[in-house]
């Protein structure tokens, strides 16, 4: 049978699933509104982030009572620890999610530069490296963190390919500066949603095997 | 007489304010490499951030051996939590300030646009806003990390003013789009370093009152 201890961080794991699901439709949902000029979609991610801003205080909250009542060890204690700073993480992403998402309304009504594709493919890259990340935590399986690590690469590439595509867009045409600075604010978002991605799946390994592999390749 | 877990409270709490100290020289040497295009200053911004990432990960062993040693509660144990939580916030704006060196690097040779005057305004009200937001923390005073948060207004409004200027000045001069882009880039990174100087405020006053005060004006 299940300890109290045990019962309780089922509890904080599904609420951190729940808040991952609510980052990563964000995610999906604000580059959905850019890609279709949707500014009513857009403005349903900035309304909805107040949900994620919930959640994160009632996860840190329900962290902290079970260090104070339960004083877990060991993995337990690891497994608290880690949802503590993956919560910053998601909360973070839902906000990045909200950036997109104001940006998008911002160029609503600008003539579109071309097809967005990269920009979509770094969203869908991103959004796979934190289910990945939460699966290493089910799974308890550090392999499955360490290629979301490595994944963190493509979507810094895609980010310096996007930059210079709309750096000479501008350059050849000013009146498209103001669609492609958008463009590259953008980038640079979904840029840093992979950095927050790959803080979750250090995590993780921490977790399962209770090392710190952050800025271990620095 | 202090008890250990007091001994060691203070240990930590001033490794902390090292780390502080650390990340507001990186600041500072950074907007002071990029006025003076000085290429060797931004680059030992850069060899320094490895510092910064070694104390994130001491004063995390750190706390967490506490949790688990001396097993505090109360006000001791909020503030392992926000130690755990601040520190994060740190080292994010090590690493921001690491952006700026690298784009000082990138745009070294490249004609000035003219005397930079918001840009070194943005850093110093952030400089300000970290060092204050820590002084709540010493002083216990929930006032000063108050008005740590009413300032980041300032730090959003000249991140917006400084994005029109140069908005136009790309629009007028094509010739400018990449140095342009580049303190938009820098002014952008300013703004999130102000928005870590924030979390640490509302850690602080977490810490002092044991409210919690993300999102509450959202």
């Amino acid at each position: 049978m299940p300890t109290h201890l045990e019962l309780e961080l089922e509890a904080i794991k599904s609420k951190i699933f729940e808040m991952a699901d609510l980052a990563i439709e964000a995610i999906s949902k604000s580059v959905e509104s850019l890609k279709k000029s949707d500014t009513t979609l857009a403005q349903s991610v900035i309304d909805g982030d107040s949900l994620l801003d919930q959640l994160e205080i009632t996860i840190d909250d329900e962290c902290i009572r079970v260090l104070v009542t339960r004083q877990p060890a060991a993995t337990h204690l690891r497994l608290v620890l880690a949802i503590l700073k993956i919560n910053t993480d998601l909360e973070r992403i839902g906000d990045l999610a909200t950036n997109i998402a104001k940006e998008t309304v911002r160029l609503q009504g600008q003539p579109t530069l071309k097809p967005l594709i990269d920009i979509p493919r770094m969203a869908e890259i991103g959004i796979e490296m934190i289910k990945d990340a939460l699966r290493a935590i089910t799974e308890m399986d550090p392999v499955i963190a360490e290629k979301v690590i490595e994944r963190d690469n493509e979507i810094d590439e895609l980010n310096i390919q996007i930059y210079r595509e709309l750096f000479s867009y501008m350059a050849e045409n000013p009146k498209s500066i103001s669609q492609a600075l958008g463009l590259i604010m953008i980038a640079k978002v979904l840029e840093r949603i992979g950095d927050h991605a790959t803080n979750i799946a250090e995590r993780a390994i921490y977790y399962v095997n209770g090392v710190d592999v952050r800025h271990s390749d620095d």
